[in-house]
């Protein structure tokens, strides 16, 4: 059913344009993070707000409503089962969209532009008392806005900020994993760093390594991930992305002259990302169930990627390699050995900044924020109080204590920008991944051979299957863990691969 | 008066918003002419023909032109001069835009995307019959777009079509012009040819000469033009062209590695194009009355820069030490002295391709398009006619006949896009750059001198204060013209510069 005159067509149309400006704002985004000079700052600003406001004017129209009320009443019965999953994904955006009033919209953005300043300024001079205040107004705003869309959508305040970035993603099933993983990873850190201390101490590998030998070798594994050029690039840029449109995916990454391995894992991860959008299906390209899951589902395609197959004992002597060839290591031993370079990669430990932590202790940085952030929404916790609050809970789980704000708790950006209940997506997704990696290889023979021998195929071709191509059809990530690996999202796969990874192998 | 609740400003903000949406589009299309992969070409086509018909759909809504109305009658006595002109360049981009009705306006962009295919195709196989019915078939709607628009316009339909491009730019002051320069031009270029021809004959370059040296020349060059590499950047591409927004004004330009002055004279047109967009009024930006006047006078500043001062006698052995530094010459003597260099920049002849032609024989192809375009308006050529018509026209005007039609009648894509009326800008656009540099060495007495120290700011600044901060405040670029040489476009300075350059110095 795609008649034009029907409610559903012409929702169809009004989504597909709201799609296009999407695009356009996605690749404007990668301008402003990889070519725009400094000088483009304030139109690029006055053009992304011009994009937004008509999708938001657009999704405001009462007309758009009540094409959504016919065709949910008078057309359900014929749609095809996507189509039917389109028109509950556009509910579900419009929901999302026009819960908040303009006027707060407007009021929330004013107030994110003010608070990301302050918290350039106030992490550059380690000052986060000059931050406090800025994000006391932002938040303030932003717990208003939470609790006018959590009474629409039916959920808690913080179940309706979660459910932006990753539907059915609710503080009862985060707060169960955290609690699961908060008891479990402390004790499992320490016995990993006591077997790490009691082997060899990784060598760093001896550069520098300049960007362009660096990028050929990101294209390198990106292609061998199956990244396709001719619909993509890779560029460098400060903080790693993907975006994209269809047919169009683009990578950015970075390096550190004196470390290869930070880039390399840059651009596997963003490949993994960039894989999903580029796996999602075309012939529903720009349109809402044609969309990528959530965010947590995103996490998990670039961790299995990154993580799950770029980590795995099978790969390791292939990357091991593939380094040794593009740095033009002279022998392989020492430094460059195969041996060396896993224990490069597979170092656990605790660091003060999330972005470089190891697989093990990144969720310790996660909940860490989670229980800030609930803290915060329930009153239990001042703004004034988030560095000491900050500084124990990393002592408690971590073991260090950051020496200054700037390592502490003004490292992140999302508060500034108002981002709540965005963190657990990051542990969603490294949970997932395990989940989805362990399912992989039990169902695909080929999978861990393939690593082997450098072929990403089968685990792309599955992960194509069971994960890219269900885009948005299933209504929740869960729904999707369930009917590719048999059951809901659980934390067994995930503790399971890191006990074996760096205490079993 | 900007007052949000008066008709104007209301306008004012809608128009702002369409000078957002263009700006959308403009970085879009520079991502589109260097960046995008392959992949990306079918998803770019619909975001540009989103955001397209988001300003079309605004433009047409009735409202505006109430607005329009409102404005013009209720207000229009306390508006300050430069929102008058804004008023009255919003309602010449309405007329313009709403003129044609929106099912020949689709008809017609379906239309073009069949015509550039098919040139593309016609144009590499010499095979002008297959494009002769796709042409046949665009110039059809163009004709009665051109009719509808003349009448909205009161203006025959040639001249309603050179309009879009400049406004003013009559079929009766131009068919004067072409006349006085049909006749002039092709004696000149005999004479020149007669003298070249006694002297020394240019030696080559010796290359190759590597992208990336060529590059760093050319950004030496715009740099010394003014161009501000904070507010801009400079990348390559097939077909060199500038755009940008405020803040953000890039430079695209390419490069032969056998033949560096072709890429320097690619780069200083087009920072001549940047120097004029970066110059426009920043309190106007994104609104009509802020935009450039109009492509002949944007092709005057592109031409001041690379023919008026960029070949002048006191630049020359400014540019030809540049060269000699960025090449590693070993000496200044032979085909690295002054005296060849000058003579590679001058060399005048017939060519067959426009856009390598030099300045002397460049009005010549313009005036043969121009002639076909009216002959074909006029029913007097059909278009199976088109490729005999040309190759006399080229042996009348230039004495050599093409070879072949891609070398001939299919070398440009205007046709294929629709574009009639366009090319005249260009000559208007050589012979306003005569008149304004003539003006300016005149009223400023440091700008020859400047050259000759490699210093543009004196030309710069005149050409800032006269017709960059000018903007679109006067209504026609004759206006602009005369008020800052004293006259409007006449081919006088032009007639003259050549005579003194090639004849007389």
């Amino acid at each position: 059913m795609n008649q034009l005159n029907s409610a559903y067509g012409q929702l169809t149309q009004t989504f597909e344009r709201v799609g296009h400006l999407g695009a356009a704002s996605s690749t404007l985004f990668w301008d402003g993070r990889t070519k725009m000079p400094a000088g483009g700052a304030a139109s690029r600003g006055k053009v992304m707000a011009a994009l937004t406001s008509i999708v938001s004017e657009t999704m405001a129209d009462p007309a758009l409503g009540e094409l959504l009320d016919r065709a949910e009443n008078e057309e359900a019965g014929n749609l095809g089962p996507w189509e039917a999953a389109n028109l509950r994904e556009m509910r579900r955006r419009w929901r999302h969209e026009t819960a908040i009033p303009t006027e707060l919209a407007t009021e929330l953005s004013e107030r994110v532009a003010l608070a990301q300043k302050a918290w350039e300024k106030a992490r550059a001079d380690n000052d986060f008392a000059a931050f406090a205040e800025p994000l006391e107004g932002l938040l303030g705003l932003q717990l208003k806005a939470a609790a006018i869309k959590g009474d629409a959508l039916g959920m808690s305040p913080y179940d309706a900020m979660m459910d932006v970035h990753e539907p059915g993603m609710t503080t009862a099933l985060i707060d169960n994993l955290f609690a699961d993983l908060a008891a479990f990873l402390p004790p499992l850190m320490e016995q990993i760093m006591a077997k790490q201390a009691a082997g060899p101490a990784p060598e760093p590998l001896p550069g520098p390594f300049s960007n362009d030998v660096q990028m050929a070798l990101s294209e390198k594994l990106a292609g061998m991930i199956g990244y396709d050029f001719e619909e993509g690039r890779i560029d460098l840029t400060a903080h790693p992305f993907a975006n994209g449109v269809p047919g169009d995916v683009r990578i950015t990454t970075r390096f550190f002259p004196d470390d290869p391995i930070s880039g390399i894992m840059a651009t596997m991860h963003e490949t993994g990302h960039a894989m999903y959008e580029a796996g999602l299906p075309r012939n529903w390209s720009f349109l809402p169930v044609g969309s990528a899951r959530g965010m947590g589902l995103h996490e998990s395609q670039s961790l299995l990627f990154e993580m799950q197959a770029g980590r795995n004992a099978a790969f390791l002597p292939v990357l091991s390699q593939a380094i040794r060839e593009a740095f033009g290591a002279d022998s392989d031993a020492g430094a460059w050995s195969d041996a060396n370079i896993g224990r490069l990669y597979r170092k656990v430990g605790p660091s003060l900044i999330r972005v470089e932590a190891d697989e093990v202790t990144y969720p310790l940085h996660v909940i860490l924020r989670y229980r800030l952030e609930r803290a915060i929404m329930d009153g239990s916790l001042e703004i004034a109080g988030i560095p000491s609050a900050w500084n124990e809970l990393m002592q408690e789980m971590l073991g260090i204590t950051p020496p200054n704000d700037t390592q502490g708790c003004l490292q992140d950006i999302h508060w500034s920008m108002g981002l709540f209940g965005h963190f657990p997506s990051y542990t969603f997704g490294a949970v997932a991944a395990a989940q989805l990696f362990k399912a992989a290889t039990e169902q695909d023979a080929d999978i861990l051979p393939g690593l082997a021998r450098g072929d990403f195929a089968p685990l792309l071709g599955w992960t194509r299957k069971h994960v890219h191509s269900q885009a948005s059809f299933a209504a929740t990530s869960d729904e999707i863990l369930t009917a590719a690996t048999g059951g809901p999202l659980s934390a067994g796969a995930f503790k399971a691969h890191l006990q074996a990874r760096y205490l079993g192998e």
